[in-house]
């Protein structure tokens, strides 16, 4: 892991828009489920998952959700029913009521919240089939009050028919009965169009390979998809009061995702940096996906060498990172100061798997920079909002002239005489009382 | 204006995505703008809006401001203030505070709420050149925190060179400051990657033609973007208890926007249709922009007749219309029914230019039925949240096995390390206590 001074860094990474290939793919895949539903659906799960099944057969049994469960050691049901807990009770709080501005005039101004009505979630096969993003994807869907939630993952795990017994006792646990097996830019144009199976959602979120969130792009606007994420990131702002082998390993744990995963130290500690870089090479040699995280480490791994933790602060704000660790004597005067960042873990006991798997907030977060301006997964993204406007007789006669100088000022006439035939009837009728 | 049975009623309408000529000019001249920042702005000013300028004039001077005042009209500058003062204590009451769970065995975590830090407003010069929408965008990000905030506009406006006075008193009037004279694809793109006259934002919005929507789409993801709007829809459930004149007056209102603009009326009574449908023929006659409300209502206009006002409903929420006009007897008692508009307008006196203006709620609103999943302009699209995760050492040590199983069940061993690096040496220090 490259040690650098802070002139030194600069942290730059291609979002990944698939090459001209895989783009008119997606596209003639996406067009013909569009157009001929279950049909394009069934014939693209045999030609690309290798799995030939009747329309009758994508939507998964009753039966094969009981089964699961024989599949998987009661340990880990508890485990998921543990922090479905704990998600579900963060996401809670982030729950938001309609209000109303009732004037004396008459008038009432408000925002209603609705729910979406039915929500997609697509969840990968083969090895980034993680449990834990049903789980992140579902609850705050439900909290919302989103009222159909169905999830769909590939016909075969890993070249295997079939789907993971953990990823179907998740979704059984937080209640998800709904479930079809389809999987990549097929499974994302009927989610988005509807066949004569699936029925057409109003959001598609999930992680996906390239096909995948490809395919979120083409249909972007028939239905509102979850941002499309880059590769993980870490960054950790520690002083010599932390301990190299925790942050060594919470740098890994990031590291391990994929090859693109990036980690970051920053610190005003010169020999701090040495020990982190030396522990780092010490657990990479006996970690099981040392392959991925070296590459990482050497790709985009860096420890930065600063002044001050202000200074570090400062870095940390330019970069805006998807997690950030604060691992400084007495870190939470610091964690006002701190304007971008996706989830920010503060103290030595808040490694990042505490956030990625329990506490309850969420773990899908803004990558490669976007939490300037955008923010993790939360019920807001399964909501939306109608204006209301209730405005009294009185208002108008009051407010008219003014809309109408300003609709005029706009030349736009016909705004100005909606206002205009009002007050002419309604000033008549009052003079004529 | 066409009426309809519900069956033949089908809204269709494609979002324009520009020609491959408009898209390979935005490409090329957004990558110049990055690539050599003021120079590629000031080369586009000249060619594209014959606008020859020096970098040091790019910035609307204190002067011009001051001088703006002397060339409209103060029952202008009167209306603004008002309709600002409206606009502003709408959004107040979407203000949203960080927040935080303390819990009893020291953990923390919490929800901290952002303001973006700098934001763009793109303003359109010449007909569509609206100060309404200069308050639409601004006060939400200034009521969110926001304390940059920047104007763009071209230095022509309907051929003369020279910024609406208009645009810029609003501006005034709201307290916006940093404003310069730069339009199209070219002013996007200095706003998303910066040059050494305009910092870069953090996001975009603002309307624009169809350079403006293909440039924000390209630099979407180096800076957010507000959504791209498509052409503007009302439809108005009405029964005969309606006054015709004004439910035309409101059609017509729509429809004068332009000639993809789409007016529906949805009515359980024949007779009020036909005499919508005439009143809407009498008030065109007179309407300035006739040619332009004309083309609207020929292409996009209809009246639906349905069997109820129930059914009625069904088919607003089934068009999730961008305004929404209720104009039934007791209306307020179909508002909790509505789960599809992006506005929704009760009474004979909620006309929407009301809401277009003055009455407070945001004038951008979802369009194209993308109500079904979006919401108008608010406080939020200004703001971001970041995650807070204070971990006790009790808890890690309570909840560490369950995080292990988690990750090591999705072949993270990685992130099972992390905990257990931290497991080992606290369980370690309480046996030795």
């Amino acid at each position: 892991m490259r040690i650098v001074a802070l002139e030194e860094f600069k942290l730059q990474r291609d979002v990944d828009y698939g090459t001209p290939e895989q783009n008119a793919d997606v596209k003639k895949i996406v067009a013909e489920v569009k157009a001929e539903g279950d049909q394009a659906v069934l014939k693209y799960s045999k030609e690309l998952d290798g799995v030939a099944l009747e329309a009758s057969q994508l939507r998964v049994t009753e039966q094969e959700l009981k089964d699961a469960y024989l599949k998987v050691e009661p340990t880990f049901v508890q485990a998921i029913v543990s922090a479905a807990n704990n998600i579900r009770a963060f996401h809670s709080r982030q729950k938001r009521e309609s209000w109303m501005d009732v004037q004396q005039d008459g008038t009432i101004l408000g925002q209603i919240i609705h729910p979406l009505q039915r929500v997609g979630v697509y969840v990968p096969g083969g090895k980034a089939s993680y449990p834990s993003s049903v789980l992140m994807n579902v609850i705050p869907a439900q909290v919302a009050g989103v009222k159909e939630i169905v999830l769909v993952t590939p016909p075969a795990t890993g070249g295997k028919e079939g789907i993971d017994p953990y990823i179907l006792v998740a979704a059984a646990e937080v209640g998800v009965k709904e479930i079809y097996r389809v999987g990549g830019a097929q499974a994302i144009a009927a989610l988005a169009y509807g066949t004569d199976s699936i029925k057409q959602v109003d959001k598609i979120c999930g992680p996906g390979n390239i096909y995948v969130a490809l395919a979120k792009r083409e249909v972007y606007g028939a239905v509102d998809i979850d941002s499309i994420a880059g590769p993980s990131e870490i960054a950790v702002l520690a002083d010599e009061h932390a301990d190299p082998v925790y942050v060594a390993a919470d740098l890994l744990s990031q590291a391990e995702h994929d090859e693109m995963a990036c980690a970051i130290l920053v610190t005003p500690s010169v020999s701090f940096a040495t020990a982190c870089q030396q522990e780092v090479e010490r657990q990479l040699a006996e970690l099981p996906r040392q392959d991925i995280a070296r590459a990482s480490i050497r790709d985009y791994g860096v420890i930065i060498v600063v002044d001050s933790i202000e200074a570090g602060i400062d870095v940390i704000n330019s970069i805006a990172p998807e997690h950030f660790e604060l691992m400084v004597e007495e870190p939470m005067q610091y964690v006002g100061k701190v304007v971008n960042a996706g989830a920010i873990f503060v103290g030595a006991y808040s490694s990042e798997p505490v956030g990625d798997y329990f506490a309850g907030p969420n773990h899908i977060i803004p990558t490669n920079g976007t939490a300037r301006f955008s923010s993790p997964v939360d019920v807001d993204d399964f909501i939306k909002k109608s204006s209301l406007i209730y405005y009294s007789k009185e208002a108008l006669l009051r407010d008219g002239d003014t809309i109408i100088e300003l609709a005029r000022r706009e030349g736009l006439e016909g705004h100005a005489r909606a206002i205009e035939v009002r007050l002419a009837k309604e000033g008549k009728a009052r003079k004529e009382q």
